[in-house]
């Protein structure tokens, strides 16, 4: 007797009696929602998250075809407004869908107050690190894409070198089907290198390599140069193995802003400077309320101003 | 005899004949896409601006429903990616149609190519600054702020100190209705500082100031705390007379990207670290194919990587 939607492993065929929960979260600028759900005759919890997909060349003259139908809505002058509805084929959505989620995933897709945290040396010690020990964070995904044991036909490239190489395959948020939003993602294969934070100069071999090789791999697969790549790396990360950012420079990607994104070049060279610049710098990052690094920086007082 | 789309004053019915002639430029993110096109049977241009609408709690749930066809694209443990396809009806695209379109609107939707650009200290005093120098911009609009000639209803906040005071006020981007995308500029007092580049710790009496008492001024009249602002300094600038950028963290401004962005608290860390950081590093930045400076940079032959 098989539902479809029983098993964590099955692939949906259908979103056939799925009932949406709440709204966790939504950008109405790049016309993403994340949902709360459940599917028919299953108590398990289920987030979704949908994204409206870019035009490309090949949809667009899908859309503005006779086959789309409209409806004005402004006409003045030369100028009109309309909805269009294009044939489904040329008009997809990005979806994720994760099945059975936990409570962490529900939480972590609510939109929630964010603040910039300035996590000094000593605040990383004392509440960053016994945080990150304490939770012990699964990486058993990334290590799968590591020993090619999920995603190995998604690798554009990999350097199997144990210190220096890495594997660069396309992130999970690009449909791949343009290049203006190239986003790829370069994971280290040496293990052990949580975050920024433990970056130094013994690193330098690997930071160049993979600034290197990743630029000329995805000229050579996208034919897009280095010089239009914003390569950079999150603090705090979303996981806790080393990995770089690849997007195109016209794609203002979520995390590509001063507060989480750390270009790679301005890294080299601040490690260059000084061995231990990021065991030294105070970092500034976003957190967002309901993360529970937030709450160990709330309890000892060290987010809002006071002025008083 | 009509032919519905021979009359800049009809409405359209049908997009029935329209043919893409060249996509001027797209926005990934925002997906949305500007496109030059003509109709069957005329010789008139049209452009067409296309973008993909946000989700609506009304059309979240026609689209998570069994009415949409779905194909899977990746499964790695609970969580898989589909390409889902829902009803028209719930899927519309906001459509401007421009026609007959004039050679001026061709140009203002063409986009640009952008480029990172790696300047170091010596591409600076070689191209940058005898750039800036020669174009000589003019920033009669910033003196006639200071000077209260201008906009002197719109200050928020100043400190009048010559060598450590500024002017705050709302960027022209904000409407002020909502503090979501809250956007303040402190112009300093001061004159003589084109950028970043020219900053050394004879300037951080100066930072430090405008970073405490900006934050306080915001606290004071906006009620948003410091802790949940972006403060930072473009390099390039838009003009090179000293200013601060203020926005809400749960607003992505333009401009607030790695490659542009440099939060002033990390440059006053780094002049801490060294006095003259800003003088010896390396700085990233974008530029468009069509500015002046990004021409000088072009003819040095410093733009586009050589991987041959």
């Amino acid at each position: 007797q098989s539902n479809i939607n029983s098993h964590e492993s099955d692939i949906l065929e259908s979103l056939q009696g799925f009932k949406v929960e709440k709204i966790l979260n939504e950008n109405a600028q790049t016309k993403t929602m994340f949902v709360h759900g459940k599917f028919e005759n299953s108590e398990d919890n289920a987030v979704v998250i949908v994204e409206k997909t870019a035009f490309s060349e090949k949809s667009i003259r899908g859309v503005l075809s006779g086959d789309t139908t409209m409806k004005n809505t402004l006409k003045n002058d030369i100028y009109g407004t309309y909805e269009v509805y294009p044939k489904p084929e040329f008009n997809e959505i990005k979806t994720t869908v994760i099945y059975p989620a936990t409570e962490k995933h529900i939480a972590k897709y609510t939109g929630q107050p964010v603040y910039m945290v300035q996590e000094t040396p000593e605040l990383y010690s004392d509440i960053t690190l016994p945080y990150l020990n304490a939770e012990n964070f699964s990486i058993q995904w990334v290590y799968n894409i590591l020993e090619k044991k999920k995603e190995s036909e998604r690798i554009i490239y990999e350097d199997s070198h144990p210190e220096t190489g890495f594997i660069l395959l396309p992130d999970m948020k690009w449909d791949q089907k343009q290049t203006d939003n190239l986003y790829l993602i370069a994971i280290c294969h040496k293990r052990g290198i949580k975050s920024l934070r433990d970056l130094n100069s013994s690193h330098l071999p690997l930071l160049r390599n993979i600034l290197t090789r990743g630029k000329k791999a995805i000229k050579d697969t996208f034919d897009v140069d280095g010089s239009q790549l914003r390569i950079y790396i999150h603090y705090q990360p979303s996981y806790y193995h080393f990995h770089v950012h690849f997007t195109h420079l016209k794609f203002d990607a979520p995390g590509s802003n001063a507060g989480r994104a750390h270009l790679l070049s301005d890294v080299i060279d601040n490690i260059e400077l000084r061995n231990d610049f990021y065991q030294k710098k105070t970092l500034n990052f976003i957190l967002r309320e309901n993360e529970g690094l937030f709450k160990k920086f709330q309890e000892s007082g060290k987010v809002l101003d006071s002025f008083s």
